[in-house]
């Protein structure tokens, strides 16, 4: 059972704070649960002030209750709350749920007080919901525990689970029953004193009545937490599709300041969810499109077969919708012959059975045409998705053809996404929404659910999908003192020790034994001032590449020296890093590790140069790194063309390139809590079977090294 | 007055096929114009088998007609049309709107019947209009000469035009009067057999009572026509907003069945339409929002006023709103200290009174307080428009606040967006629609209307905004018999002879020339072999490079004479091109230009190689190219970070470039029937003040060139 089976589905619930004071939040509380829930339990009143309320008895505090109520509802003021709370926890109460606001949010003060609270949670085990938040809504068992005057409003019940820290947004997900969706129960999360949206969601992977998570992200408190109830719901085949508030640097600091939490990185929050199988929208009515599309039907289809099939009797409706089909990077289904038959014998001449199918208007006339072409249509073999796109609310004819619909849909093996693209309701809108069939609203946001759809699909093919596990240090504080850089030979020699491949290498701390190291690593080599104290060497003159034989390996240091004493003279400089020079006709690419501060340690893959900067063409994972997917993440650059031979160059050695990788992450991994920051740019790939080496390396940590460099 | 005013604006309108059969076109078309329109011209009913029909004569034919109508609306079996039409003909009518299906999109026959119409256009000057479209709604006139059962129910006058070529997706847009938008007139071309989408653009460009034109433009059938409607469009200061249809496969496929016309290349479309200032968008609501909001207001800021506000009473629908602004590229105000001291004043402590502006539900218990609050913010000297975005309905308290915006929208300077997040349309979404504040249903549709109305502000603001004129020779079919390439050297010499700068270069016969001819370019050169046979000269070991003394250029002659027999024994081997080498340091870029069967030569450029292939990173325009627009074109990729001194290159020689384009510009309109491809690839483009240089040309036309290349 889910530790937070009884918060969710109590036996017994109190509420402290229980008023009739017309529209206080006791009063607007109590009609929830006593009059539009249908709670069988026991609910007890608790008031200072009166004796009874609505015909109950009330009893004075939570000390007195004859019994300990599994939940008790919160609703007295701020200023109240904490001695509700240390009696609660005095009295063994499992959860409290606190929909009382003025705390963290209002300030300083408030933030204390919710300290208490923290404190009163961890020293009695009574888990804390909220505070600052509209409570629950267990629509499924119709029961509210919520002051929100919506919640009567909003009871079709449902396959989806809603895990939202605020409360606008999440109401906004339950008003789209009037379209149609069905909701399992609604949590928020409020000023996360203790329970968090993480929490919520690990109670929605195991409860059976959820088949859809969906959830806003406005803030992570804590990574670890979620990543593991992420992995629970796929475990448990639950998709969860998610609305990140912050990806752009206006959201971040609004979700900020809302909601007083970490954003992190979008660009990281974005890879680690999609690592984790989250599917992530770019918009909120997306989560309701994309959300109810898995949950009427989850994406399961054979190799190839991932394909749609546009059904139309609007020639320009169907060329739009095939056009953003396209856009989107969704695929038309290739009918199968069969199929192509059928409604070459039913349609008139002039109808199109390609795919788009346009019917033209001829169904309208012939009763039972339009069933049996769609339903054709549905039953191709290369479908797994039909769509419906109508453009025009045309009164009885669309009135119709609903019926037919949700007709067809109950015998068709694959979904029927229906758009409704007019701003006019009529009765037809009502007959989809009622039906289940909840209609799109636009085109473009019908294709990205069904694009999204697709990829999920995509993802629970994989093999791998559950592989992935943090490691053990996840979560972990970085370890204690200041992070500094290594030295580039110290950083160099360290990856060579773990098996990353380096350019052959040595200090050189006088002039002979820069002519003696360059003969042994032999010619060419490249030579770069070795200082502590100089970060970026090619300012101050401190490289020189290409150096062929000895007498280029003596210049090079007379020069490096002379231009390092002129540009850096506070300088100490302990001499040349000689090293092997990378071979032409490689590519470079970059190789970075962040430590992200919600979900830890962060691998970035690019081409490097312009295409990571301009075109910010990059991949990234949380590590450690699986060997499948290292694969991917060195296929998913767009630039990824160059290291697979294109524009005439030659195949990159990719394999050495995936080994590379896996070493990193079994580098960081072993110095989890010491790394906080890796740059291997540029890493060298070679043509197939020559390696891949890593040119410049930067590491900055707390890592204790005594080893040196040597050739 | 417009060529089409009669047309929109009739005195006298005959129905030929006007009928009382039950839910005929003849009766419907009847219907509409007798009971629905407000038409005090005079209607002539034509019958072949009633006397008289609704208490109104019938005249067995058009011949018969007392009068001579304005307009005749043909509404006959598709059989009996062609003799209506000759009839129209011969009796002087000035227009025929053919609403009669059954030509061009049923086939051979149909398209054999639409060629006769289209003859008798031209030899009467009548025009026609269809066949097979819905018709003309001229709402502001209350005037419908169409079939459609749906006319009576979309009636909300406005400043709006709509020119669509199919009626499905047109009555789509007339249906968002349900939100809120007026419309002036709906015009739909259906087969076009004479009057095009092009034709009602450029009446509603002269038309007083239409502010913004709205256009589907599911495929072109006369580039050059559409070119003088846009840009009288523009000139008359009346936004074009456009939906192309067939800009992925899939859809220009679909869409190409669908209308039987041309859709171009949609990179060239999309590039053609915005350089003539019209604003494209990607969904069919799209058009409503972005149209909606220019009828409204006009963008007009003054430098940096080009930003937002967002108000709002919810703390996550604020955070979503920013963030989607922050993606979408729109910027937040930064208030004035005014208004941010105004806020202050009024709201409590715990609101946010910087952007976005979060009241807190505050503003909802103090009267005036919303007003008052919003009105600061319309009012603030760096704010454009101010969004409110509304998560969820609440009943009466967004029924109040609807009233509140309605009023403060009376008195703000700028217009207030608001977003109707929910799926729930209670009675403030009425309010507004009402009003004219037509809400968006989705953040991202809000905030890419709002990118649009800024983008076109951007436009409005530049000086050369009409400037761009296309060649007279702009439509001519090109010179006849087919299209062969020209060698490199006889390329390069024309674009030499042009001021295009090339290499010094020169046709070597012999060894000896080539020699000779390498020490008058000045070494170092490179040297490519001269055969008219061979298209790739690189795969024949055909092309030699970095030769800096006598002896390379002899090494190289013979190498390149044994490959080339060896391994393309039948061509015929001229010479060798002996060409100047361009120095190291420079940037390669590609100039391309191509015929568009739709909108003639086009020029396009892009920084080559991988970031044209894998990324699409180029610009295009339609040539000719005025300065203006070729300083612009070389700034708009992204990779233009390469030539403005990106890692540490040096800036490259930008404005060569630009007198490079505008030559290659004149070129091809010096010889514009001739040329139908040219691809100057590479461009060498030096660093400032080494000039660029067409380092390899391919012209692929017509032209007759006796010029020969000589250094």
């Amino acid at each position: 059972m889910n530790p937070l089976h009884r918060l969710f589905n109590p036996r017994s619930i109190a509420v402290v704070g229980a008023s009739d004071r017309p529209n206080s939040i006791g009063a607007r509380a109590l009609d929830n649960l006593l009059v539009h829930s249908q709670f069988d339990g026991e609910v007890y009143l608790v008031s200072t002030s009166k004796a009874e309320l609505f015909g109950r008895r009330c009893w004075p505090s939570v000390r007195d209750l004859p019994a300990t109520p599994d939940v008790v509802m919160v609703v007295v003021p701020a200023s109240a709350t904490i001695e509700v709370l240390e009696q609660c926890a005095d009295r063994g109460v499992a959860f409290a749920v606190v929909l009382t606001s003025g705390f963290g949010e209002t300030g300083e003060e408030g933030l204390a007080v919710e300290a208490q609270m923290r404190a009163i949670a961890a020293r009695s085990g009574m888990r804390i919901y909220g505070p600052n938040c509209p409570g629950v809504c267990n629509v499924n068992a119709r029961l509210g525990m919520t002051f929100s005057p919506s919640f009567p409003h909003d009871l079709r019940p449902g396959p989806i689970g809603i895990a939202t820290q605020g409360g606008g947004l999440g109401r906004n997900i339950m008003q789209a029953m009037e379209r149609g969706i069905g909701v399992a129960m609604w949590s928020s999360s409020g000023n996360e004193v203790d329970l968090q949206v993480a929490d919520f969601i690990d109670y929605m992977a195991d409860a059976p009545d959820i088949k859809v998570i969906v959830t806003l992200i406005e803030g992570i408190k804590d990574g670890p937490r979620l990543v593991r109830a992420l992995q629970k719901a796929a475990r448990n085949d639950k998709p969860v599709v998610a609305l990140k508030v912050g990806r752009s640097d206006y959201g971040a600091r609004a979700a900020a300041s809302h909601t007083a939490s970490i954003t992190g990185s979008a660009e990281v929050n974005s890879a680690a969810l999609k690592q984790l199988g989250v599917i992530e929208v770019d918009d909120i009515d997306e989560l309701v499109d994309t959300a109810w599309l898995l949950a009427r039907q989850m994406p399961a289809f054979k190799p190839g077969g991932d394909a749609v099939a546009v059904y139309c009797g609007s020639g320009g409706a169907a060329a739009l919708t095939a056009d953003i089909i396209g856009q989107q990077g969704v695929k038309l289904a290739q009918f199968a012959p069969e199929t192509t038959a059928a409604l070459l014998a039913k349609l008139p001449s002039y109808a199109a059975v390609g795919n788009p199918v346009d019917t033209t208007t001829a169904v309208l006339s012939q009763p039972g045409l339009f069933d049996a072409t769609l339903l054709d249509t549905c039953r191709d073999p290369n479908t797994a998705l039909v769509v419906i796109p109508l453009a025009i609310d045309y009164g009885k004819v669309t009135d119709d053809t609903a019926e037919a619909v949700v007709r067809v849909q109950q015998q068709s093996p694959v979904p029927i996404v229906v758009i409704w693209m007019s701003d006019r309701l009529g009765k037809a809108f009502s007959t989809y929404a009622q039906a289940g069939i909840v209609p799109s609203r636009s085109v473009g946001k019908a294709v990205k659910a069904i694009r999204r759809w697709m990829d999920h699909g995509h993802w629970r093919q994989r093999s791998d999908r559950l592989d992935w596990q943090p490691w053990p240090t996840a979560g972990a504080a970085p370890a204690a003192g200041p992070a500094t850089p290594l030295g580039e030979a110290e950083a160099k020699a360290l990856l060579g020790a773990a098996g990353i491949a380096v350019p052959r290498s040595g200090l050189a701390r006088t002039r002979d034994e820069a002519l003696a190291l360059a003969a042994r690593i032999g010619f060419p080599v490249v030579a770069k001032v070795a200082s502590a104290d100089i970060l970026h060497k090619t300012e101050v003159g401190g490289v020189a590449v290409g150096l062929h034989d000895a007498a280029a390996v003596g210049t090079a240091w007379d020069r490096i020296h002379a231009s390092v004493r002129e540009r850096a003279p506070q300088a100490v400089v302990q001499g040349l890093l000689v090293e092997q020079m990378a071979a032409a006709g490689g590519v470079e690419v970059l190789v970075g590790v962040s430590r992200d501060p919600v979900f830890g340690h962060v691998l970035t893959f690019g081409l490097g140069g312009i295409y990571v900067e301009v075109f910010k063409d990059v991949s990234r994972r949380l590590l450690p790194l699986t060997r499948a997917e290292a694969e991917r993440l060195v296929r998913e650059p767009r630039s990824f063309a160059l290291l697979d031979g294109a524009r005439g160059r030659p195949q990159a050695d990719v394999a050495a390139l995936v080994e590379l990788l896996l070493k990193v992450s079994d580098f960081v991994g072993a110095h989890a809590q010491q790394i906080d920051e890796m740059d291997l740019n540029p890493v060298w790939v070679g043509p197939a079977g020559q390696g891949a080496l890593a040119l410049d390396a930067v590491i900055v940590g707390r890592l204790d090294t005594a080893a040196g460099g040597a050739a």
